[in-house]
């Protein structure tokens, strides 16, 4: 498809003012395909976009929610949902059924099941049609059915720790078979102070968080575990359940993930490296380092690449991989553009670094 | 023993200049029963401690090594070296010999073989006979072997990563036979940047290490490695083999370590925890925190304490132990002040807290 | 006086849980002479003060404030206020009335008329006797005057930046006359989070505080510049008015402040540095640089000195001086005990280091 | 002119590993009318830009210096350096002969005279005819100039403090007479540790910068002392000097300047205010915040705009004006590629946020 020829697609950001929802204004802002026609926040409302983040030149101003609703298909494409848990499941049809487009942030179309939904976030699912409707952006694995996604489409934008996870593990689901034992997954993440969001809490406070470390949410417990485990079950055919341990990290932006996994007597480091790259031979986003070298997390700093490290512990039969994206982009913002450029025939990278 | 009778020690510190070394300095100068008769440092030699270190007061000049050796055991009871590996392996007898006792904050006598130390640390052992008289000098697992040396004795002080990683899982060790399976154990550590030292690294500038968090030395190559299992094989009277995977985080310091073993269907996480808290009751150092609490690296901020909290993952049957100290303190000079009060008499806490 | 010979003082802490709280307790357990009876907290209020704070090991659980008043002088000697603003104004009476000294670390003793504080903190001072009655404690200013005070006394502990700028500045104001330009003076500070203390700000959170410096309170608005300008107006017997400047550092604790002041023809910086050292020569926690030489914060991490340097820029004809202190030990915690231990005959330094 | 119609410029960048060349390589990879021909380095020649950069993806490999001169005109427009002081003296008329272009970030063509980098560089203008040719690069004075060069044209890209401060001060110059006191001004400054480069030096490391702040090369030492007298004097049309004093913050990029200027008793502020908004009326680039409103150098990430508060201290007949901009970006590689767009009629932004 010929992207220059095709007009700018219209869009809005419903929850413009929390971290991720900033990181997308400012990709959004520099893509050559894009106008923004709305931001709408409630706390907000009625002030000028560049008033209160004067790192914006634009005259935006911040529209309610409900302000937001009066759009329609003709002047609104698509609308960005980068607000907290449970709002995108209340709103998200008003918008499709207008025929507007939704790429929603939250984990409120993430998953498959209510007794998901009621034992990690608390709430049930209130439209599992819906639910089924939606696909989920993970673009590495789901490239072809984002192509294809007829308009108004729903996306569900994966979660940040669980974007790294299984990036680093989807080329095991496909490894051959009887060299993996897929009862040992342990993956152990650790992500700077953004991905907690904007909300005010003590332990998220300079004094506590900075020069700190620690664990928070174990032993299956952080509502990301389910995500990973749908994924990398779906590829791998069988039910995969990892135990995933997040930690807080004092800096801003960046997350990696150490995922090992036990390894039988017949496992060979390099032939799965091969295979390994093979499974990533035509993802732009993917940076795999030879073996020897492993990724950091500033390398992501606000660009879109998932950098990916491993080495096999000889000593206890056991691979190692590390994986590291930015939370704010490949985890959330950046990625969220990417599966609106496929959606859209442009170029996959167009607007990402 | 009446401390309060006792006569002040004399000892000196070979090495003064890094940050164990500085550390122990401002232990030791409020230490009651502490005197500092030298401090040496080849690069600072001659020159004065408070110009350099304006934030003691002493008078104290600089010598160098070889000065050092100038004391008798009238005038010095004991040597700390916090000197990088394989210095003191070359110097500790000329103090043995005299009678004076030596604490060794590296790693040169705290392996066993010499095969360890060329794998590892890259050098022969050239004192097998020495190395097999030093006591390892982890209080909460060899107290009474400390309590009972005789002078001139030499300690070798253990590892930071160690320390956290045994004291973590000691109680393990002498659980219930059946319960875990000892060939899982998975350590994810991470570290303040103080632990890597005072080196110049362009890895180690602040531009570098800020914002940033990686794994380095993974898949067995960390040299704390076979201490881990050194340690623990002897707890178990088995030998094991941990995957212990370390990685670097923008603070100064503190430092934890996230352990994973697997649990069979008999594991009762309460059972096991009543165990936990017996195994450490008399260790004033350890604190461990009731089920649902989690320690954080910021508690241990210049004190001696090891903060330890737990969860069991059901769904993975897994139990996950985060264990808590401060590099320089408990893992380095005020773990080697707890091993002197110890070997001295005085109260295992004195001059600590 | 033989301070060995001494009993024990009783002390009690009121706001035990703010930063300086805490600093001041962490001071206290290891001073030799004192006792604490009691913690008071309306927050915490029935909880022990270990499990708030694990660092701490103790019985002591957090009282009221109003049940820490039910304490009479046979119990309590001494009573710390570690409290926000417009509290002890309050409550020191009823401590004070029983023969109960008090230290407080808010302003509410600080300054000297009803319009200061009307002006810089919002209330009316509603007791003008007790206001005139307490002493500054600027021990370095007001060193005989402690150590004369009678009991049951009230001293104002002074602010954080008012400390290292008056340390830095009051040897100019005993200096030569027709030196210096009174009117040029010029300072420019700039601090670690904790000054802001612990409350819940979304300018103070990690993710907004981090990576970012900015000016706050700018052209005479910060509380501490009537502060300031009291203390060298009386030394220097004559009115003098600063521009006092405070900045915001993404670090936790330490505090710099660069002091400008117009110098005349005559000015020779070598003799002006000799007249320096006089002044100080007798203060244990002044730490002058040798000319050449600058302070950073770090030197002052959890220590009570203040490290002053300072240079001549000829062509501008202006004095430079920088000075530093950890502002909740020499600012807050450490200066209290300083007082505290002059005011009851103990050693000046006992405690503190 | 229509900049769509243009042909891409072809441009080099000598000294491309450190991080404003590592700036500059992530804006101009950006920018719709660059290719970039050739990276250079001395220290990484023959390596790949991609592994050594991995956010990098391009097939560049890194030449040296001496290749990088076999490019002629035809093959290459422009050069920027990005190397350190007294390299680009000694080489770029090599380029500027064959007709190529040159943009120096180093302070090699920013003064006047021989005198000022004997004194302030150390070294002694080999080429006082091509620093006589050399245009300074601070656009929002220079603009009209920039606009007019004739190729090959050689541009001094302004130092960052430099930058910040002249762009706080500039509107000053041009005020009404008998308002400010020239002879008062005081700049003080703080800046990100990015700004001191890349090399290895103990206080720069990650172990001694952070949580720390201080002063350093104060008192007229600093090397951009005389680059902002040069500038405020010319726009004066009277000699100035300021004092100049720089301080080091615990992050990696961001600058701030406080600057002082005594003023008159018929200062007016809100008349002034609407001056300096005028001033800067058509800058795109500098964003001046409503009085009562500072900025803080958060704003200024990774962006090319310079934010500016200001008050007015009436006790003391003070002026106070915050500035800051991203040192790596506004202080060095976005400003470069600002004059870049002007002298070669491309819209001035093109390529910047």
């Amino acid at each position: 498809m010929n992207t220059s020829s095709q007009r700018n697609i219209k869009v809005g950001i419903i929850g413009a003012t929390g971290y991720t929802g900033q990181e997308l204004l400012g990709i959004l802002f520099r893509h050559s395909k894009v106008d923004i026609v709305f931001v709408s926040s409630e706390s907000n409302e009625g002030q000028s976009l560049s008033q209160n983040f004067p790192q914006f030149k634009s005259e935006l101003k911040f529209i309610n929610l409900s302000q937001s609703k009066s759009f329609n298909a003709n002047d609104l494409d698509l609308v960005f949902f980068t607000t907290p848990n449970n709002i995108a499941v209340n709103n998200a049809k008003d918008f499709l059924d207008k025929g507007i487009s939704v790429i929603d942030f939250s984990a409120d179309f993430r998953l498959k099941t209510n007794e998901e939904y009621a034992k990690y976030y608390g709430f049930e699912h209130k439209d599992l049609d819906l639910l089924k409707s939606a696909c989920y952006g993970l673009v590495e694995q789901k490239r072809k059915e984002i192509q294809k996604l007829k308009k108004p489409f729903l996306i569900a934008n994966p979660g940040c720790y669980t974007t790294a996870s299984n990036l680093a593990l989807l080329p095991i689901c496909s490894y051959k078979k009887d060299v993996f034992d897929f009862n040992s997954i342990i993956i152990n993440g650790a992500s700077g102070v953004s991905g907690a969001g904007k909300k005010l809490d003590q332990s998220l406070s300079f004094n506590e968080a900075n020069e700190n470390f620690k664990a928070y949410n174990i032993a299956g417990k952080h509502r990301h575990t389910p995500e990973i485990n749908m994924v990398l079950s779906e590829a791998a055919k069988r039910e995969i359940k990892v135990s995933f341990t997040p930690h807080l990290i004092p800096m801003f932006r960046g997350l990696l993930v150490t995922c090992y996994i036990n390894t039988k007597e017949n496992f060979d480091l390099k032939n799965f490296f091969k295979h390994y790259k093979d499974y990533y031979e035509n993802d732009f986003f993917i940076n795999i380092f030879e073996l020897g070298l492993l990724p950091e997390t500033k390398l992501t700093n606000k660009n879109n690449s998932c950098f990916i490290g491993m080495d096999h512990d000889k000593d206890c039969n056991r691979l190692i991989i590390c994986s590291t994206i930015d939370n704010l982009v490949k985890g959330a913002a950046g990625q969220a553009v990417q599966s609106m450029n496929l959606a859209y025939g442009f170029h996959e990278t167009l607007g990402l670094v």
